[in-house]
């Protein structure tokens, strides 16, 4: 083991969102770490007040802080108007992206998504965890995620499987 | 036959989806350097996690990997939240398309167009494979598809023909 | 008559439409330039699949084959999906004409604009043969059509003329 | 009174609409002009079809006529498909003023603000008049109107005034 | 005390505004400067019409006046046309954010938040108070607002803390 492959991912979060989500970002590095010690991830983390600040963040993130990859979190609330800056938010991410021909992954957990709170909880953290893999899946290559192409993989929820083999076992991701 | 025309075709496709549509890509590729082996079809995939992470990807194929088209294959699901991720991932293709000058062609196939699985599974197959044509088509030539402009073709459907002349034939393609 | 003006045309179409409008647009380029014989006007046909593929099409006339103008032809069906699909090539076309400082005139016939199969084909051919005259005006000057600014005109259908006038006969276009 | 500030002023119009908002322009320029005689405008038209041409007229005006801020003169229809040109529209003026680092001011009037054909008509020369008022404010300066700032002003209509010094008098405009 | 640091921060607001936001603004800066007076806070105002005025009038302080962050006040009304024009503007605001990698902070009032007009005047120098504030802690570096993550804060609005921990008192903020 004498190569480490240092990987700097942008995390970009919000003081609007109720919930925690970068301990989960970070509880998924950890254990990525940990299954290959020859990958090491620095983190570099920005905090913004709401969703529609997160596209030049993790712009910025990608530029002047030179990361390959963002994970934006956002927690958008359940009023009609909220729905819509997360639209603004969302495109703004997706022309981020275009701009600097880099990932952006769009963690977003919606107020409304579930009224049990415990269960909110649950969305936010599981969907933060599995996008923070499929960040390091993205910066290992293109072809990483292939096996599980069309495989109804979800984050937040339980994978929902392939329509046209649900006999077949999931595969474990 | 001694010159050989090559062209690099990307495929980008998604874990989110439940159906594998690159499979009917790969046989429409298949199929047509069957019937013209002058032609060669080099496949560049990427494998993302949701429709939002298409864009991106397919403007890195388009420019990273130097590919002369790209095929974006999504399968959206059924919720309002669902279609307005599907609606940012078709805006963010459009500008992918704008910034490369080159064509995305957009395979979605749309989780609530039909009931019975069966037939969602064979929409999504038609879609992929006509649209992998589509794109054979378009690398052609500003003319090859022409002959069927206001024919009524549809992909993932059969084609339903010209309102103009519903006594005529439908081309065969 | 010694001095020929030049006007290439660029022209986009799709398989996915049901009437062919093309042949529309034809129509109006010769009746132009047998009203005036000394313009000389240049086509450049592309065919592409579906609407949203129009945008990148007019552009890649604009650039790479150094059109003057484009019109896009297209029919969105009409389901609430293709009216989203209508509106993204539509922002798509914007952004086109933003990127290259040229026209892309819009000939986007509704499905639903009409029931009868008739009216609605005499909808599309008298909306492209209009936008064909449109494009040979804008072409000619910033004010060719200054005379008719505010008089109600429609392409598709008559004219509505001026709300502040509607004694004044309309002029004729 | 030896120097003359000389604007150039970019004013764009449809022949879809049915009301000419040019000439209330035209009339708050000689106003202006009468008002403060030092001031010298030059008003460069540029005629489209429609409002959805009206975006890359007025970069035009504003790049390739040098003109310094350019006004958008459109009458969207009353049904939902004109509501959706409508927004392209606005969305690809939000662009052009971004692209230019220019003001475009949007007059916009919607076929069903109101019932009378008399009322709208006024409308429609107001919000022209006043917007062309504004254009000049904003040529002369940042903070022009900021004794207005929050003051409720309305094109088209008369000031609401502020909600927080409802006693006070309107400043006059 | 001897390095002083300088912010120049734009702020942009309009005359359709029926409060008048940029006094909170001022005041926030005011009392941040009492607190450390070692920070120097230069404003760059910028009046405008309306809301879609505001993206260029941003990018217009964040680059050609040298702003190093940006505060744009406005106050929707509360038809559907003013809700979309708020959708057009928020979207201008993301790109400008995009082309200038500087933030802008949105602080957008609308008519219809509250009926209570003495209640909506709070909302409104409340939220203007709190991102001027904000405007500052994005200044100062990227985590300055990291205490702050997930802690359910608002602006307009008192703060409802986080899911995860509500017995936690809140963070003074």
């Amino acid at each position: 083991m004498t190569i480490n492959i240092i990987w700097r991912i942008g995390v970009a979060d919000t003081t609007f969102a109720q919930i925690d989500m970068y301990k989960a970002v970070e509880k998924a590095f950890e254990d990525a770490q940990q299954k290959d010690p020859s990958m090491k991830i620095e983190i570099v983390r920005y905090t913004v007040p709401g969703i529609k600040d997160l596209p030049v963040a993790c712009k910025s993130l990608l530029t002047n802080n030179k990361c390959d990859i963002a994970i934006a979190l956002g927690m958008p609330g359940s009023m009609a108007i909220d729905k819509q800056c997360s639209h603004e938010a969302s495109l703004g991410i997706q022309q981020a992206m275009l701009m600097t021909n880099k990932h952006i992954l769009e963690v977003f957990v919606h107020a409304d998504e579930e009224n049990d709170t415990k269960a909110l909880i649950a969305i936010a953290h599981d969907r933060a965890y599995k996008h923070a893999q499929n960040a390091i899946a993205l910066l290992k290559g293109r072809t990483i995620l292939t096996p599980f192409a069309g495989k109804g993989l979800r984050q937040g929820k339980q994978h929902v499987g392939s329509l046209e083999k649900n006999s077949e076992k999931e595969n474990e991701y």
